[in-house]
């Protein structure tokens, strides 16, 4: 362990590999049982704004359907953390495509930020921005 | 004021409109000036990230004349904060568009979040995360 880290940013790294390690699993229970009942959602597709765990847990079942039958792949490449006493944030990269598509470009295009808050000890997701960069 | 909101969180949305008003006054260096060096920024169009002030400056000048050229809006809708001691983050749908666009459709599209850190008892902006809806 990098011993400039701290505990807490330790923690949110072990949390949020554990949801993508969940992602890979197929297993939506555990997807969303780190996640605030409050989360907002800014998602790749519409609509412009997920809020609540349900809704939440609504988007996952279609993703994961594309990620099995593209026989794809959903990998944290570089995963920054800041962390407070109770709020923190993250940022990653992810190589999050089929798996035709990155046999002709493997380069990570999926940005995802995510907001955190310690809810009794524990950190909780409170937020999570998912997009690529547009086509222009 | 609401009397639920910290002095921090009361900060942090100043910073935010502050920026966004620099903006739409078309003021590089007022956008640029309560950021961190090190800033990431995922921005709308590629590439994928933006590391650094220097760069994060450099996407400034395209934006406003695209701005400038569609009389376009710049618009905060919906803010919210979560401020911990020495990090946070916000959240923030805006309207984003030339004025064309918002003549057939104003709703707020553009998602945004921010990361901050305080640094010698300042917040500053130290990550951007822009993005828009997929077209599906």
């Amino acid at each position: 362990m990098d011993m400039n880290m701290t505990q807490d940013e330790a923690a949110i790294r072990r949390l949020i590999e554990d949801w993508a390690s969940a992602v890979r699993a197929q297993k939506v229970d555990k997807i969303v049982d780190r996640h605030a009942n409050d989360i907002v959602m800014f998602d790749v597709p519409p609509p412009v704004e997920v809020r609540g765990i349900a809704a939440y847990r609504e988007t996952w079942p279609p993703f994961l359907e594309w990620l099995r039958e593209g026989d794809g792949t959903f990998e944290i490449m570089k995963l920054e953390v800041a962390a407070g006493d109770r709020v923190a944030y993250a940022t990653a990269l992810l190589r999050c495509a089929s798996k035709a598509a990155l046999a002709k470009d493997n380069t990570p295009r999926l940005r995802l930020t995510v907001g955190l808050r310690k809810i009794d000890g524990a950190w909780n997701i409170a937020h999570e921005h998912h997009s690529f960069p547009a086509d222009v």
